[in-house]
């Protein structure tokens, strides 16, 4: 019986020392210098860097005016979509919320503004980061 | 040495356990039949039967041509937007994928068909399902 209640609090001190090492404040923080170093690499007229933020796989999913699957037609898609320095304009984001659904998947809310010579074109995006090999990326990308 | 091996080995298998309690395929069913019942209530002319769907909460957050807040205002715009039979027409979903992110929390992508007298508007989805009380629901939606 003693035994039984020893293991259990053993479990349960384990469980919660394992809950702990999740501290959402530096992993939002984490997202945060993401989007960031994107909109940075953007406004430096480096697309490639900008990609750096997404997930380099198959699997990514990016939703515009039409679906994108992966991470090299996104890529293709960006350079087609903004082909020039002024196409490209001045990027800012303004994250509107950060939802945690586990340790390593946060879904992120916010709004993008391009300030161009001609237009300031701006839209909503909900994007959905994973933790990957200890790296936050975009995994998906719903932009409207 | 031998009971810390133990206590190892039973930490172990309860969290296999624990793990394999979650049935990936069943819940998706669970989330699926959460849509084709909005679906149903939707081509019933029954838009609070459509919105038992969504979480009853003023955090859910549905996006759409603007951000609207809480379920009530959620109901609100749907009632706004869609005041007739007839420009409620007859809905259509296609769920294109489900991610899982968690065990209580699953990003789902689909297609929204609309069949009208006059027009056929038609969009892109993103979900966020968590399970609440036992139960999935919509607890943020961006369409496009």
């Amino acid at each position: 019986m003693k035994a039984i209640l020893v293991y259990l609090l053993l479990c349960i001190s384990t469980f919660s020392l394992a809950q702990k090492k999740f501290d959402q404040l530096a992993e939002g923080n984490a997202i945060r210098t993401v989007l960031a170093q994107q909109v940075a690499d953007w406004n430096n007229f480096n697309i490639e860097g900008f990609m750096q933020g997404y997930w380099k796989s198959d699997s990514l999913l990016f939703i515009g005016a039409k679906m994108t699957h992966g991470w090299d037609s996104t890529l293709v898609r960006y350079k087609k979509s903004y082909p020039t320095k002024e196409a490209m304009g001045v990027l800012r984001f303004e994250i509107i919320r950060l939802q945690f659904t586990s340790t390593d998947a946060c879904l992120v809310t916010g709004r993008y503004f391009l300030q161009r010579k001609t237009d300031s074109p701006s839209g909503v995006f909900t994007l959905l980061f994973r933790k990957k090999s200890g790296k936050w990326v975009v995994v998906y990308d719903h932009t409207s």
